[in-house]
């Protein structure tokens, strides 16, 4: 809402305001809905956000209608909570990919961790040293996803 | 692993056996982390995905060198753990999507629920017409991604 940054002394400067404000929220909201369409892994999600971004679209129109019919030009001001939701959204996503991906690391490393005992019970230290490469790969692969996403929790309490 | 869908009698039948799993999912991996590459927001972790793409396109040439050395062709067999690991990841998104526009939601119901409070105390019973309409929509859309929510976490549990 940012009230505190202009002159607001009747209610109805807040309702003007306010109206701005969802105006602005709507708007940003168009911009992030095609990124989540494309992201949505389920058709019916995928479907749940395009019905919905025809519906913000129709939602602005209202806006400019109200606005007209208060005697206000439609316009914007920035809404840093509509800001913060948005960015956190990506955070979410980021947060669920890196699971995921540790998930997998996690699943490869003891997989590696078996083939290696085994090969080398089997004499084959051949193998147990190209199996080796890959484990290693794996193990840095899972240090480097748990660096990032600690980096960007402390990001988020900075 | 399959273990039990197939002979396995010996240590060796074992080993290779697990070789031909952790192939099977390394070649799955190569095919999910393409789209995962694609879903990251922070370049960061994009190009962290990026990289292990690379790596992973390495550790199975790597694997197929182990097949070689120990006189067997390679060759994969489904892998219903890693096959599950990608599946989940999907639904993580979709959950983290989902929650993510839910916040959205509730921000706007609040920002409306004020707005039409506002406009009948200003006597715009015009304006607060107009924007119960993008109220209702929005609880509508809140309701549906609750009743989807819903739905996955069902279609789990069945």
């Amino acid at each position: 809402m940012g009230l505190f940054t202009r002159d607001i002394k009747t209610l109805d400067d807040l309702f003007v305001h306010t109206l701005q404000d969802i105006y602005y929220a709507e708007n940003q909201i168009t911009k992030a809905l095609p990124k989540m369409i494309d992201k949505a892994t389920s058709p019916e999600l995928k479907n749940g956000f395009k019905k919905h971004l025809a519906e913000t679209e129709n939602q602005i129109k209202r806006l400019e209608q109200v606005f007209q019919m208060h005697g206000h030009s439609p316009k914007a001001v920035t809404c840093p909570a509509i800001n913060g939701i948005i960015e956190e959204a990506k955070d979410v996503l980021d947060a669920g990919l890196v699971a995921s991906a540790q998930a997998v690391e996690h699943y490869e490393i003891t997989r590696y961790g078996t083939l290696i005992a085994w090969a080398r019970r089997l004499g084959r230290d051949d193998c147990a040293g190209v199996l080796q490469q890959n484990l290693d790969e794996e193990k840095a692969a899972d240090q480097t996803l748990t660096a990032l996403a600690e980096r960007q929790v402390n990001q988020h309490a900075a």
